[in-house]
Formats: structure tokens, C-alpha cells, sequence
């Protein structure tokens, strides 16, 4: 188990917009392309929810999180890629954890493990996806194995 | 309070059909409007399900309930109204309540009341919610003020 | 294809409120009906969202989006037709694209176009759904046939 | 019928947070204590809300309302019992009705009823869950039925 | 780490029955009661669906897994919890690991683990929820401490 | 336009299978690789429904359609990717319509679409997602104006 130098103080980022559209006139292969869009310039987060609209309609949510200096960036693709004739949003502040990756040998191979920690207290450990699923594929064997191993290396 | 004569009898009815189709690529404004024009010609049931699809694509599964002998009108107004290449469908049993409706006399106007037995005895009893609506809006009056009123009398 | 008189220029409002409820002890009937009620006084928006509340109960968040003087009606309507004790809300900004309408003819009749322009560059472009609907009613045709009918035109 | 003495009146509550939390790497089971927990430091409400995320996942949304005051023990909780790295929030208004408890009671036995006053006038009357749920499972009867011997005297 | 002698062999329930009711007129703390009713009368599993139904009411569908032997139970209890008029039903086969369950020793405590087997290869391993609960309140630690504690022993 | 030879009659599979595992002590992160797994191995499809479960818990139920002759390889693939000690499945039949695939040429490129035949008529039209994607890509403009260039020359 080594310590990687990256690391970041915990802090509070009081420069965050919450930006919402509703949409009930879309084909959902585009929300799977804008989501791509959205995720490549850049934001925090991109995700949506399943919303009950007028007229009998089974409409969308789409939610994004990302810094207020990238706002307009982020409406241009919305109005761009999306039906919508209207984008809201409203400021939000978030408390981000102090971050720090370290690498964990297993027998199965090297896994990055992102850690957090709250008032310099470790709170958080949470093996990193996609080397795990390399690990998996790697040696034929399931997802779920690879992630007990880099437990119990924790 | 007056009895109306209308009733059927509990009984189970083994002829129906469950049908499905999963939608990533239309638009919800049609699937308010396909909705419509299957209760229209009779189907039991219409509703959507919020679905989670490949590509994160916010999809929508459509569930039809129809006696199996209008499966094929169904699947016609399916396969034309929506974007599907085809449905999925499966036999359900039924069981119904013997249902009778009575008439309800308030100091707003009277309400149809449904009541469903089950082995003889009063299990249900639900306000009907055109009569109460139209009551609320003659009087100018809360939705729930005019069921409550109902409820008293029952 | 002709133009419409009929524009606003693109604008960001900053007068908008977010008004949210849950709801877990009432019947969704009601809810049908006060989606109803709010539109007809005019708020932007009503939706609900599907939530997870205590006690295994399968609530649901009624969401309006409504101009800052319209807040204490919609509060009326909503203390009035559901079973809340409290309602949350807080603002939100929303940008709005420049509307214009033009109508489009084809060979099934005439069909409004809502137009939406960002920066001055036309990014929207919505057939109205009831034209179509009624086109689709009129022929009894699919109505995607109407809606690709208009695509062509544009 | 009698009156309890307890009440509050009706207000604006400036002080209320809402507090968001994007999870898709944990189990459910862990959710549903979390939720426990929350309310048992006295927020005002706990919920869920199914979300769909990037790389095809499920996820969900915690949303947590509570005063301002308690803001730092919430996030404390929330770091410590999910897998998050980051919490957002933000201010919210939220108008309370004056609430009233009254005895009602029924040939069942008696049933606290929550009431809301709207600028003086009733428009809430809600019997409690609990109480009913009690007589229900002391008389062996549909917990429905003890709801309408309630009703019937209100 | 002791084996417990509770196991049972991996084997196909033919006689399972899905059993699934749509409401919209009900309140949702009933929905909370019934789930709880359903489970004390032994079913499998009982678990509510967010669905779209007409007239703009955000309806739930619930379901319940149980044995065929058991449906007639089952259906009285929703005849008389919930308010529908029918019941739908459809038979289901369910394939079921062998399970064993084992008992875990960490430096917090004891803790049951379910095992699964498939064709006796083990595939599932889980810390029983309750007990690892017992022991987060005991020692008044986060409760992903106490699943990574028995993860570590596994 | 030209017409692409590959082509399938309209016919029933009466030989399908629908799979179900409802979850909730799994983390997302796994359920969007086996969803990638599963469609790997030829299902038909795969999609996830928000559910809610006992104890609160906000689960997920996974929904597999696929050729009865690939069930075991389905359970295999579940019983070592999820958490779950059951798999449930019960028989559907699928009605498919015939089939073919069109080349369209646009001044932006060519696209393959995706038509659908029921009883010899025309009733769908789907312009490929792939091909669209990397025609957006490619000329840097929004995916939607892509899928509008080609309903154009349908």
C-alpha cells in the first residue's frame, strides 16, 4: 500500500450552480449523447430524473452540477443538443472532502483507492471503478471478487 | 343513500394479457397521446414505468392490460403510435370484486360511490372522482372538502 | 411557410420561484387535480417527482415552477387542494430563448411551429403538439406521420 | 372532540436548508439506515429520489431538509455513514401553517387529528398514522376502516 | 470463522406467484402498512413501483412474490388494505441458491454472513444487516465500518 | 436511397424469457458492468426499474429479456456479477416486425435507417443513433439537427 502525492484540502466551493430543464418532447438516445457532451466539458455532474408532466407525459429531468464559470458553456450545449426553450438554475455551495489517492496491491494486480477525509479524519475509501474492471475482465472472473480483494487490503 | 342497480359478481377472469414495450427514442408528448387512444378501444389498463436503458438512456416502459381477445387492435395501435419494432406480452389471471354503485346524497349535490365485495362482504367504497370534481367546482370548493363530505355519509 | 408577428427577445428571468412539497398521505387522484388547477392560474410549471419517504411509504414531490408574485396563490391552491402542512421554495433564475411561431403548411394541413433562437441563431424547432394531434384525429393517421410530415418542411 | 392545548402559529421559517448527496457506489441497506439516523437527530425530513447516472448507473439522490443550525452535525452523519466525497445544499423558505392536535373519538377509540390553519382558516385535518395503526391491529381490522370512523367525525 | 449447519440445497420453485395491483386513490402510509402486513404473513418479496397513469396521477404499482399456496391469503389482504377492485397475477419459476449461513468474528463482534452457492461454487457472501447494525449502535461507529470489518475476514 | 438486402419476416418468438432479481445491497457501479456483460452475450435487453423495498432501501430490480436456450448462461452471469440468492423468470412472447435496414444519403453523409414492417406496411423509420453520432461529431453540430437531415429524405 503506497501513498500517491496527489491530494487536495478539504474546502467548501461556494461557486457551484444547479442547472435543471424539463423535457417531454426528446428522444432518450440524445439525453445518452448529451450526458457524454455535458461530462467532457467538464462539469461536476450530469444526471436525470424521472419526472410525472402534463398531459399524461413521462418526462425527464435533466440536472447539472458545474462551476458558475462555466455556466454559459453549459447552456449552450443544453439549448444546442436538447428541445428545451428554457434553462433554470440557482447557486449552490459544496463541501468537498479532502482527497487523496493511494494504490492498493492485490494478487490480482494494482488498484488506485480514492480516499476522503473530514476534518483530517479518513472517512471515505472507495476502489476505483475502471481499475477494477480492467482487473476483472484481465482474469475472467467477477466484478464483485475484484473489489473484495482491494478490501481487505484496506 | 339509494341502491343502484348496477353489479356485477366477483369472478376470475383468466383471459388476460399483459403487454409491454420498452421506448428510448420517442417522444413523451406521443406517449401521452397513445395513452389516450388505448383506453379508448377498451383496454383495461395504460400506464408507464420509468425505465433506466443501455447507453444511459431514460427510457419508458409502456404495460398494457387487454382482454387476449383485442391483443391484435392493441399491438395494431402500438406498432403504429410508437417506435417500437416489437412487443413483449404474457397471460395474467384477473380476480375482480363484485362491483355495485350507489348513490350518495350530500348537502353539495349527489356522488356515485363504487363498491367492490369481496365473498360477499363491502371491502371498498371510493367516491367517483368525476362527480366529486365537478362538485368542487360548482361550489368553489377544495377536491378533498367534497370527498370528505361523501366519506360522512358512508 | 409564413412568419408569425409573434416574438419575445431572449431574456434571463430572475423573478422565478421553485416551490416543492412532499406528499405521502394522499391520494393521487388529487394530484391529477391540482396539476389542473395550477396551470389554469397560470404558473410555468407543475410536476411531480417520484420519492423514497420514511416508513417504506412511496411518496411523491410536487415541484412548481411560478413567478415570485403569483407565490402566495399557488401556496392558497396548494394548502387548499393537498394534504401538506408546510411548503418549501427558493429562487431560481431561468433563461429563455427568443419564441417565435411560424406555421407550416403540408398536405395534412397547417401545423404552428414554435421556434426557439439563442444569440440570434434558431437552435428550436417544435411542431405544436395539439395541431398535430388534431391533423392526426382529422385523417385518422399516426400521429409521428403528421409530426415527420412537418419535419420535411423545415 | 376535544381540543389540545398545543399549537404554534402559522410563519415563514428563513432557516432551512436542503441538502443533496448523488450516491452510486452503495448499498440500499446502508440507505435506509442513514435515513434512521437523520431523523433521529431531528431534520426535518428524509428522502430518496431515483436518479439515472453516467456508465448506466441506478443511483440515488438523498435529500435532506433541515434548519441551518444543524447543518455541520448532518454532514457529519452524512460523510460518515455514505460513500460520498461531496455535499451540496442550499437555502429554502418554508411556510408552516399553524398546527393544532385534537382528541377525536370513535367508537374504535380515540385518534389524534393534526390540523392546519391557513391564515386562521382550517384547511388540514390529518388522523395520526400511529394512533390508527394501533386500533387497527387492536381490533383486527383493515387499518382503512379506522381512518374513516375518523373521518366520519370530523 | 464457524460454519452454522442451516443450509439448504440450490433447487427451481416452480409454484411462485407474482401478484401486482395498481393504485392511484390510496393514501401512501397505507402503503407502508400493507408492505409490512404481507411480509408477516410470510411472502417472498413485497415492493412498490412508481408508475404513470391516466389523468396525470402518479400512481404506484405494488407486487409481491409469494407461493402459489399462499394467494388467496395474500389477495384478502390486499382486498382489504388497499382500494382496488383487482387483483392481476401471473405464475413465475424462481431459482434459488443453495444457502448457508456462517458465523463471522471481528474485533467488533459477531456477525452472521449468508452464503450462496451455485452448483456448489460459492458466489454470495453478505453480513446479515441486522447484526452489523447492532454492532455500528453498540460501538457507535459508521455502519460501513462494520461491513468492512467482516469483509476483511472473509 | 438505396435499399439494404438484409431483411427479416414479421413473425412471433414464442420462445422468450423474461428474467427479474430485485437488489438493493449492491453498488451501482457493478449493475452498469453487468449490464454491459449481459448485452455482450446476445440478450435482447437489459434495463433497470427503480423499486422500493423493505426497510426503507431504494432498490434497483434488473430486467433481462432473452431466448430461453440462453437462460442458464443469463443466471450464470447474475448469480456472479449481483448480490442476489434468486433469480425469478416466467415465459413472454415477442411479435417482431419485419425488418430492414435503408442507406439514406444527406449532404451531411450517408445513414443507415432501421424501418419496421407490419403486415407489409411501413410503420417505423429509425434513423441509426451510431451513424447520427458520428456525423455530429464529425461536421461538430448538435446530434438533432443530424436525425433532422435525414427525416428530411425519408
Amino acid at each position: 500500500m503506497k501513498h500517491d502525492l496527489a491530494h487536495r484540502f478539504e474546502h467548501l466551493d461556494e461557486n457551484m450552480m444547479k442547472v435543471e430543464v424539463n423535457l417531454d418532447d426528446i428522444s432518450s438516445e440524445w439525453l445518452g449523447y448529451v450526458m457524454d457532451l455535458l461530462f467532457e466539458v467538464g462539469v461536476n455532474d450530469v444526471f436525470y430524473i424521472p419526472i410525472y408532466m402534463k398531459k399524461n407525459r413521462p418526462g425527464v429531468m435533466l440536472q447539472v452540477l458545474c462551476d458558475t464559470k462555466n455556466l454559459e458553456l453549459v447552456k449552450s450545449i443544453i439549448f444546442a443538443e436538447t428541445t428545451t426553450l428554457g434553462i433554470r438554475y440557482y447557486p449552490a455551495s459544496v463541501h468537498r472532502l479532502e482527497r487523496r489517492f493511494i494504490k492498493v496491491d492485490t494478487h490480482l494486480g494494482r488498484v488506485s483507492v480514492k480516499q476522503g477525509f473530514h476534518k483530517g479524519m479518513l472517512v471515505q475509501q472507495a476502489p476505483e471503478y475502471e481499475d477494477c474492471r480492467k482487473l476483472a475482465e484481465k482474469h475472467k472472473i467477477p466484478l464483485q471478487l475484484v473489489f473484495q480483494e482491494v478490501w481487505k487490503e484496506l
